[in-house]
């Protein structure tokens, strides 16, 4: 049957990328633990490592001496040398541009400030591909680029990184994936997503949310934005414009302002105009370092700093308490600016979830800040790279050549 | 290799069980079709639905005269003799029994009033039971009932269908689908579901979102309840509680209290008490007829009733524009005793999506009232109680005798 040699075909090609995708994102492991956790013979196992360490994408070595008598099982790590992506990220502050190894190593960066008003889609992505085609060209010459990701702080369509809708940049319906591929001149796509979503799949992989299957990732920056994976995926919805969080309205009566021209989100509610302003900071003031300096006063005692983030974290709280009844959650992270603000306003935030969640739904809900910082997106982005090879090693390794 | 071996029968049960899957919710369709649906060749899928035959679950026949010349292709349907299930509803106002064919035919059922209060899981399961012993009996003596499934106005632990908070019947930590399944004495487990839930999976599979991936249910009774359907799948969360729209708090400081202990929750604002105080309806009137009142004065002309039914739509349009902006789904489903009042509050939910919702996230919603009226929800723990025989229809069949 013919079905059943696809068949075979494909699971070989699944099994592959399964096991790559455990050293990848879970570092040097055993053949005996990768045959408990992929549920096959440790013989199946040995065939696909051999393969995948002949392709130079694994090594396999005898482990440190782990104290057992008897013979040791063979340690199988991603190796960092032959393969690599280009990673992205168009952050409302910066353009950062990443060459990251098999195990999510970064292994050169570029990073330029980028104005907050006034970039073209011709200009941002003139800085970008130059940047890549660094990276690219320092790369050692016997290792092969197997993919490009991109993170972009705006509403992506999925399939060919069009920005539909750029709020902070003003873009509109922009062919910013197409575009930066073609300048790139690799030969290769380039894979686009919302940052806020790949900031959610780099924590959940790599970050605070390990092994949770169902996370909320609040990123804030100018405004708030969202990543929610439930039963291990990523939201996308109907077009992939899903997870905006930071529009769901909490305050409908006396809301601040909103840049979508709504009232009362929760990003004008928590975003960082609406902390500056609480704070009573000047209106020409903006960006992390102010935000950074409320944070501070408020650690230093100054009770304006304290109060305006109390303020902020009563709406932040209302939201989250949203997200919980929605999603039952196994984690919250705070991600972006969020990191910084949340310390100051987590009693808000807990109080909010205790009055306004179900028991039932909180139970075994955990807040955390973001484990990679600022460079969650650019995690993410690396990761969506990958995601080629990951799916298809052997496959994708004959398809691409440097 | 005896994971290839073992990948064989997994195939082959999967796809007897698609199979299945399709004439179930399908109706009647070509050999033809399904291997064009399944992307299998004609040879196999003779092959399966020979062997569903032989079990009893599909019959093919010859199609009507189809106009063209040539052998026409024989057409397979469910075959809605030989197996069932019984599937229970406890909705605010019911308790329901049905006994239900393949190809979801309601064969039988029973029905009794439930008194708003004092309902104890003794006397509830009592009457269910007695239900379902009756439809059993007096199914054909060739039958065999192959799943369980039930419907509860509350949240459910999904592994053993405890009640975990049942708010409308004060129920916390009860045994139902134990309790159910032992009084039943059938020798199945009972599945069962939140009532959201499954109307959610009704509507998606028989109603009005039939071939939607990303889709949203509300429910309305006493108070709001939601199924959301991620990717084709039911959001559970971490624990099985999620969707619980009904406690978004969208009125967080003028909010009327909301038997959950919180305020200005959407089910506080848009459900049956708050509709009918709008009204101003005397405070111990309550249930669905009530509402229904309210709906025929309004399109009578009624002021006050058109006035009420706006009041309550702005808050639902509050709530459905967020959902809209976190899921970006392709349709909006109205069930419940909101199925009666969207029509008189269409415009104010309309207004606040335009106004609160990211154009690209809106762009292709569609929103509408149920297509399965009250049935929805036992329309649901049908399909719960055939999700395993779906599965493995050849397997739960050697398993099941009467």
């Amino acid at each position: 049957m013919p079905e059943v040699r696809l068949a075979q075909e494909e699971i070989r090609r699944h099994n592959a990328g399964t096991l790559l995708r455990h050293v990848h994102l879970g570092g040097a492991v055993s053949r005996t633990a990768l045959a408990e956790r992929m549920r096959l013979n440790r013989s199946t196992i040995m065939a696909l490592t051999t393969e995948l360490a002949t392709a130079g994408l694994v090594r396999e070595e005898l482990p440190a001496d782990t104290g057992r008598a008897g013979r040791p099982s063979l340690v199988v790590r991603p190796d960092s040398g032959q393969v690599y992506v280009l990673a992205f990220d168009v952050a409302v502050d910066r353009l950062v541009a990443a060459r990251v190894a098999l195990g999510g190593i970064m292994l050169d960066r570029r990073e330029a400030v980028r104005p907050r008003a006034g970039a073209d889609l011709d200009r941002v992505v003139e800085v970008l591909a130059r940047f890549g085609r660094q990276l690219h060209r320092t790369a050692p010459p016997d290792s092969v680029c197997v993919g490009v990701g991109a993170s972009y702080c705006g509403m992506i369509r999925p399939g060919d990184g069009m920005v539909r809708f750029g709020p902070d940049m003003g873009w509109v319906d922009q062919a910013f994936g197409t575009e930066l591929g073609r300048r790139l001149g690799l030969g290769l796509p380039v894979s686009v997503g919302n940052e806020a979503h790949l900031g959610a799949l780099a924590e959940q992989q790599r970050g605070a949310g390990s092994g949770f299957q169902n996370l909320i990732y609040l990123h804030g920056d100018v405004g708030v934005g969202g990543g929610i994976i439930v039963g291990g995926k990523l939201l996308d919805g109907d077009g992939g414009y899903g997870c905006e969080l930071g529009h769901m309205v909490v305050n409908p009566y006396n809301g601040r302002p909103c840049g979508c021209g709504s009232h009362g989100c929760l990003e004008a509610e928590v975003g960082e105009r609406a902390l500056l302003d609480a704070a009573g900071r000047p209106a020409d003031l903006f960006g992390r370092d102010a935000v950074r300096a409320v944070v501070d006063d408020a650690d230093r005692g100054d009770s304006a700093a304290q109060e305006a983030l109390h303020q902020v974290g009563d709406w932040l709280g209302i939201g989250v308490a949203n997200l919980i009844n929605l999603f039952n959650p196994g984690m919250v992270v705070f991600g972006g600016m969020l990191r910084d603000m949340y310390p100051g306003a987590a009693t808000q935030v807990r109080a909010r979830i205790a009055t306004n969640v179900l028991p039932v739904a909180r139970e075994r809900v955990r807040l955390r800040t973001s484990a990679l910082g600022d460079d969650a997106t650019l995690v993410g982005a690396a990761e969506l790279g990958f995601s080629d090879l990951l799916a298809d090693p052997l496959g994708v390794l004959t398809r691409t050549t440097r």
